[in-house]
């Protein structure tokens, strides 16, 4: 149970989201941006796991799980690939190019000064634009920040990973905000 | 230097707010609604301390110096005093309330789950309300991401702490967005 009353039975970050409408709409912008908006030379599905990885390195279940769930859908993987990869990325299948972004992820989690330029300039090595690192340390920066909202306030979430999978594709279709309203 | 190519010289999380100004956008609407907004019972200057703290615990220079220059401000503190509840809130002279709260934030800072239910009933004990409460996580978890993306980047700082005390009343003047652009 949550630690205050949020007034609502949303689940996971979308309980507080209600709670205060005005901050949850800016980070519910700030999540269209990074993951959704087209406008990006990362696949929103590269996006979403980065934001799985850390979610799952914080041991936050409800993120981990939505996000998780819609890197499954972009991707077209399933649930075994999908948490392979969150236990050994090196291991997996998966382009070098994404596991370094995905190393400079792991080290924004720890914090912002465990990134090292060795990891910056092997992920540029293999292709990684200016902007890709940017946006891999911000999504990073941002997930920590999510995981927190959610764990900290102790929400609620499904415990049956199912329904996540079932959410990701009317959530791939919506997104996170609409970007019409925020001119 | 950054790690990457910032395409401006500007200080701090500005740098990559203006390499990227629509996330930059979001990121400064959630520091106003949480930091500068006036319909709130918890101060400016309570609210800029936790962020302050929190970002003096993750060692951000920058983040830790701007707000604690805002903390200054609002609350009339020098730099001394400041220093001293950051280095041992526990023993400095500020209400009970506001300890409860800054350590739920150093909680919230190590990680969600680290928060604990006693923290949580301590804190109402001394009067904080459930809104109060919901502030200071999402405030220590905004900050989590702010540190994080200021470090991440590498971004550079001023060293002369007294340049934050400078631009202190400017930027509790102007705030951090105009919200009248955010309809």
């Amino acid at each position: 149970m949550a630690y205050i009353d949020l007034q609502n039975d949303l689940p996971g970050i979308r309980g507080p989201m209600a709670y205060r409408p005005d901050t949850g709409r800016a980070l519910n912008v700030l999540a269209e941006l990074l993951l959704h908006d087209d406008a990006n030379t990362l696949s929103r599905g590269e996006r979403e796991l980065i934001g799985a990885y850390v979610s799952s390195e914080n041991d936050c279940f409800f993120c981990q799980n939505v996000h998780g769930a819609l890197a499954q859908h972009y991707f077209g993987w399933d649930m075994p690939f999908l948490d392979s990869i969150k236990k050994d990325y090196l291991s997996a299948p998966i382009p070098d190019k994404l596991k370094s972004l995905l190393s400079i992820a792991g080290s924004v989690r720890k914090g912002g000064k465990y990134v090292t330029s060795e990891q910056i300039a092997h992920a540029k090595r293999l292709g990684a634009t200016d902007r890709e690192i940017h946006d891999t340390v911000l999504i990073a920066a941002a997930f920590c920040m999510f995981n927190r909202y959610v764990d900290g306030l102790n929400t609620w979430a499904p415990q049956d990973r199912q329904v996540y999978v079932d959410r990701a594709s009317m959530r791939a279709k919506d997104g996170y905000a609409d970007m019409n309203l925020y001119k």
